[in-house]
């Protein structure tokens, strides 16, 4: 099998949650896998002097719109939770314990975890909810919250988020087929082009 | 006829040079016209707090490399100009006064403008630059020279630049399709899709 797509996102990203729904299928239409690695997108900013989507004047208003239109677009019943942008760091520990474990259900997981804020709406902020996520997902809740605390994770995520700013995620999400870049989910029928024509 | 799309772009933009190749065909497959609204996007971002594009951290470099990948797939001999990003306020100027007499010639001449800059990679920054596209276009050099300097011209440009930043313009291109905005090239398929569908 070819070389796996890398997916870079982050939990707290609407436009990572439509990637994620089709990043798989994608990659498997080509005879790829895709390995998820979520990052947080504020660590990405800060060092960067960037600013979170919304609160950029202008593009921000787009960016709700967009959103809007996209989800709509896909019959996606799309609300954006009453906290956003929110912190992703609980969510994607967890997320990096069960991939070490099982990457399959790793994915279902994070597709749980991006349902639960973007459309129910609700708070997976903090490690209350990915708890919620985690049990409805037949998860044993106490792994899932000492994962959240156990110092090995953390470093993993520090050592995720340090690897996406040396491949120079910008954004979410961001895709690497084969060192290539493509930043956003608009770029998602341009990866699908590269993937069938082996490049340009 | 059904409402024309409102194009706006920037002389200075790379993506605006990709979108005026494509945007009269698009409408027109859909019983349209294009409206061109060449605007300032330095003046958008001033009032706004927001940096042109390559000069942000990690969204620069990706978005060098992006041109050149889409400008590779469309099989354009893309160049950036040694001077980026550049003034473009007099090609603007010198457009508005030739939309007012012929809008047809006016889109060869933005076209030309734009291949200037990014096919021969040169300087459209200076009144020099636009006065050389315009000759080669067959306009006469005297009248659009004093076009440039024109206080009715000059206004109208301030004004369409309050309009583009009364329209929500957070960048180049961006096309209102009935009111509903598209920003980047990157739309331009949705674009498409929203004029087949009529909407979603």
């Amino acid at each position: 099998m070819a070389e796996p797509l890398i997916f870079y996102f982050d939990f707290s990203s609407p436009y990572g949650f439509l990637a994620a729904r089709e990043i798989d299928g994608l990659a498997a239409r080509h005879g790829r896998a895709a390995v998820w690695k979520p990052m947080l997108l504020g660590a990405v900013f800060k060092q960067n002097g960037m600013q979170p989507l919304l609160n950029i004047p202008l593009k921000g208003a787009y960016a709700k719109r967009d959103m809007q239109r996209e989800t709509r677009r896909l019959g996606v019943d799309f609300r954006l939770p009453d906290s956003f942008p929110f912190a992703s760091i609980s969510a994607a520990r967890a997320f990096y314990w069960l991939w070490e474990r099982n990457p399959n259900a790793a994915r279902r997981f994070g597709r749980a975890l991006f349902e639960h804020a973007f459309v129910a709406g609700q708070d997976i902020s903090k490690p209350e909810g990915v708890l919620a996520v985690a049990e409805a997902e037949g998860l044993e809740r106490d792994a899932v919250q000492a994962a959240m605390q156990d110092s090995v994770i953390k470093a993993r995520l520090r050592q995720e988020v340090e690897g996406a700013l040396a491949a120079g995620v910008c954004g979410s999400p961001y895709v690497l087929v084969d060192g290539e870049p493509f930043w956003g989910y608009d770029k998602f029928p341009r990866i699908e082009e590269w993937l069938e024509k082996g490049g340009w």
